[in-house]
């Protein structure tokens, strides 16, 4: 007998009933309004091409590497669940690796996950019943079903999603082909590109020189000489620029930044493109990449995204097999207050910069960004990423932020996804969370009502299209 | 229409109607206390002098960091805000520069200074309505007048603040003119001083060696000497006792102490007044200075603060155009368990001393400081601190410290400001927060509500008094 | 007129009546299941000989430093407290001692001893009066009492607790010779030893050389020679495992491993052994030897447990007269990212090895521990340890690890304490701070109720049982 599924309307809501009563009215102002996504990791092809899309496990399970990342801890290898290695996609049948996701979805209790799903389950496809063993068949046969009806498209969906706005990220030889068959289409959706020069910015990044080599082919710049290089950077900005992009991205293992004089900058780039540099070499280009990219923002308008701290492909074994990106990413302490010193020196106090810093070292928030933000005019603070994109993290991070930098130096949210389908489920935790926080400060009479119900529609709204200058 | 300003006499308890009531019968037995202030900032002139204040911008907005910083991370030069610069203070009229803070005041939604401020206009000035663009002329009006009145002097002031004792902070070369003052004019507040070394203590402060001289010639030590230099500060802490302090208190950018054999530390000395040092070598003569300091509590009594982990001046252009204190310190991580070793190694079973440890960097409540406070007989916790003296921080502080450290091992409220109007909503707002964790640890049956009663008091007022030996 | 001591049946459970109800039936599932004690520091010898306990001091005092860390750090002497120094036991007469602690049990206010201690005052002792100066005799008089009647034999309180298995925990030099006695004696209690060879591992330990002479002579093996050192290891495991152990522990001051070639280990140990080494390279012999025991596990299907972080001894006078664990441990921040990595490249995606992880730092639980938990098959969360194991402790490590980690790479709670009659009351602590953070999931609509009722049953009974391999 499968068990129900139900989302409750007052999920995530403080249990309190005054309390609950005012988040369930705060949340009433904001749970229609139009999803702002101005970071992410959608593809811009499914809306170019707006093909359906295959079955359960090639749409929800083997791309999503918070799922599959749970199931690997518990012991179930990769292969089994459909992650495509470096040899390709696995043998597994997609039946057969939704069995085995579905058998063991009790390991996502209590996680972010379960409530994304759970709501894409509930809201997205009609389904009434649980995830579970039994029911492995019967959600592998709905969501098929559903996905080869025109209402499960790309572009249907996102209009069904009610999406303002949805941000894609592309590397920097990409030729943003796919966004410009978008706008070409006639269709109105609103997809825009950010720029993420990280391959040709990271010396250390295991394609570095293919990527330079063909980032100078299509900028028709010398990418070998430091000028060059910063002019092939300009060029591609614009081009972004062009696929609507209104903000740049950085990946960096850490938040270092620095401020080396012209023929400094030039001799370290002349070692870094010759190959004959050590790790710390490295550590300062990409440091001094960040001022850059920060000078080239002042100049055209791009707000600038830091997103440090991760220790990436963590398990070399996995590397090796599958590559990047397979949940084997670990999160490390990260120093700000040292780090974006010299960028800040050089632009903090510059109004025409935003930069957007992000952290997975929750310890920062009370201790160094929020401080930070509460300061200097050119610095933000994203929302809580990754990790701790969840309801915990939301509520910590709004518990250790807003007393130092407010609610007016940080940006809304970010669902930062590839999983297109969660996009509404995760904005609307966040927009739940949010409100459960406001409910809490107007019951404890530490904010009027009225300003909670602003302040609520900045958080879910304002701040982001206003941030991304959108 | 203006909005009505409301203080919610439930304010910061929690929304629970059973946890709320016991919160309030906590509160009633501790918000009429007389408030004991053992650490703070104001001017010992305003009560030797007893002039009226001037009008609301050089009253609350431009001594007040934590207002003007918080507006210019919005982008508001410190100019328009009536903040004096190296230059002295701007041009801008005090009634424009209110405008501009009374215009983005939904800013501070949230934050504690909007809790403080809004109980002042209410409470001590008597305003009915809210903060904003439209009540800007209303409120500098308003203040402007009740500030003329023979009420609103700084001595009236205090006595209706009922406060029984409140220390300043003075650097080592101050002459006391105005604590002696208070005491010649027979009106009977106690105002005390703190002997704050740091000037003559950091060879890095930008002027060491200017007021090193002065030191040496108020106290006629030969201050370049090893010996003379402490029998110099031995002298100048038997002159604050004079002048009532019970306490010293030390703001070093880490919380290192050292031990040094008396020959290195002769050594050591005589490079720092050389001015050939370099900057680990400054570290070391703070550090020993704090061993040096403990010893000399000993012999004199005088209790111990510690107040590390300011990264100050993080703002160079800021620094450069403004000087120091004006919002652009920033917290950085702090060592406690092998930076206070050598000093705990000599001093830390010895229970003369009592030494008052403070954080910027709260991750270290539970791990170092709870652990070494509820271990060695010198070592007290000071409340949440700064960017922390905040609802959600001072709940951190006693859900992260109480249950290895206990309440005893901690030292009551410090409201550590210079904004003297503020001091009561302060005081206000940690005995609502201590009650209402009080109150949460009575209703989850962890602690009797008899033993909540008179440990209330003890958060509220006992604790203070006995820690600061007042 | 002594107050009364009442255990609420609620303690714990947050206020609001419908969570609070929630968790009340999640408890009363799990309230009477078996207590699983697999990790612990009781006495084996207690359950072989069967004696009576002495006095209330001896049995709940002199032991617990818990207890007398506090009163130490209020400025009580240990000696007064009945604490042995390295010259032996105090003159204290008993009740002396209890009485010093009686009159200051309000320092234990908030602490998770006071609700450990009421517990056993109030359940195992029937005493219906609160502990104060007032009732310190009567309460020295009827433990004394009680503990020289056969029901407060250990074997007694063993069964009256409900006890399924408890793991003590030997050194590698332990003849096991209790554990062999408790099974010769027909006693169908399931007492198990855990294999912690900390004095043989540690070349800074104060006896390495002395125990690892008689480690040799132990086994029969050349321990001086690397071969013959691991050996006697795996000879000694199969020892313990044959004392029923499933686990090892090992108490590191960090979690660093290394993955040496064996011509390098095995030049390092001969350093080791010769007593010509530098702290770094007895660091790097602790991190080669973790990821050695980490193959042994492997090979013998034993459990391995790592404790690191503690900064042993901390205060050099209170080591000197009174040796070590004596209170004056403090934690220290920990790194796992990068000191796990040699042993989880070697052995983390081998889910044969059953790593537990455990740490002093909070600040690692949503930055480093759950990601790698939720990560890599070999790896899973020990509860909240030491000052961490407390009601606030507790919830900090389900709202910092769940959403990453899930539930079910946690391995259920250590009481972890040599305090044996606390053993209940510590369970009790976790099921019901376990069951209040479901209850609260539950109350949000963030779990259905249903699962809730069955990770309850995980948490308090099956995780233990299943990841300890009971």
């Amino acid at each position: 007998m499968p068990r129900p599924l139900v989302l409750h309307p007052d999920r995530l809501f403080p249990a309190d009933p005054s309390v609950r009563s005012v988040a369930r009215s705060l949340y009433e102002q904001v749970r229609s309004l139009p999803l702002v996504s101005p970071h992410g990791h959608t593809d811009p092809n499914w809306f170019a091409n707006n093909e359906p899309y295959g079955n359960a496990v090639e749409l929800l399970l083997a791309p999503d590497h918070y799922l599959y990342r749970m199931l690997y801890s518990q012991g179930v290898p990769l292969d089994r669940l459909g992650v495509a290695s470096r040899a390709g996609p696995p043998a597994t049948e997609p039946r057969e690796a939704w069995r085995q996701f579905a058998s063991r979805y009790a390991l996502f209790r209590g996680t972010p996950s379960a409530l994304w799903l759970d709501q894409v389950f509930s809201e997205v496809f009609g389904i009434t019943v649980r995830l579970e063993a039994d029911t492995a068949d019967l959600y592998f046969d709905a969501i098929g079903a559903a996905l080869a009806t025109p209402a499960f498209r790309p572009r249907a969906l996102f209009e069904r999603f009610n999406i303002e706005v949805l941000a894609t990220t592309e590397g920097p030889t990409d030729r943003l082909e796919a966004h410009a068959a978008i706008r070409r289409s006639g269709w109105p959706g609103r997809v825009i590109s950010t720029y993420r020069p990280d391959p040709v910015i990271d010396p250390e990044h295991e394609r570095f020189r293919e990527v330079l080599g063909r980032f100078g082919e299509m900028t028709g710049e010398d990418v070998l000489s430091w000028r060059g290089y910063l002019q092939a950077h300009r060029r591609r900005r614009a081009d972004f620029a062009l696929a609507g992009a209104t903000a740049t991205d950085h990946g960096h293992p850490s938040a270092a930044t620095a401020d080396l004089s012209d023929s400094e900058a030039q001799s370290l780039f002349d070692k870094v493109v010759s190959g004959r540099f050590v790790p710390a070499e490295a550590e300062l280009f990409r440091a001094q990449m960040l001022t850059e990219m920060a000078r080239m923002s002042i100049e055209d308008g791009m707000v600038m995204q830091i997103h440090p701290g991760a220790f990436r492909n963590h398990n070399p074994a996995l590397f090796a097999s599958h590559g990047p990106d397979k949940g084997a990413d670990v999160p490390q302490p990260t120093d700000y207050v040292r780090a974006l010193k010299p960028l800040l020196d050089r632009f903090g106090n510059d109004a025409r910069l935003t930069l957007i810093v992000f952290t997975l070292d929750e310890s920062t928030y009370s201790r160094e960004l929020a401080p930070l933000a509460g300061h200097y005019p050119a610095l933000k603070l994203g929302p809580a990423w990754w990790f701790h994109d969840s309801p915990e993290g939301m509520r910590r991070f709004r518990e250790q932020t807003t007393e130092t930098a407010g609610f007016y130096n940080t940006v809304g949210f970010n669902d930062d996804t590839r999983a297109f389908l969660s996009i509404p489920a995760r904005h609307d935790v966040c927009r739940r969370v949010d409100c459960a926080f406001l409910a809490r400060l107007v019951s404890e009479h530490r904010m009027p009502e009225d300003e909670a119900y602003e302040t609520a529609v900045d958080l879910a709204y304002r701040l982001a299209k206003r941030a991304y200058r959108l």
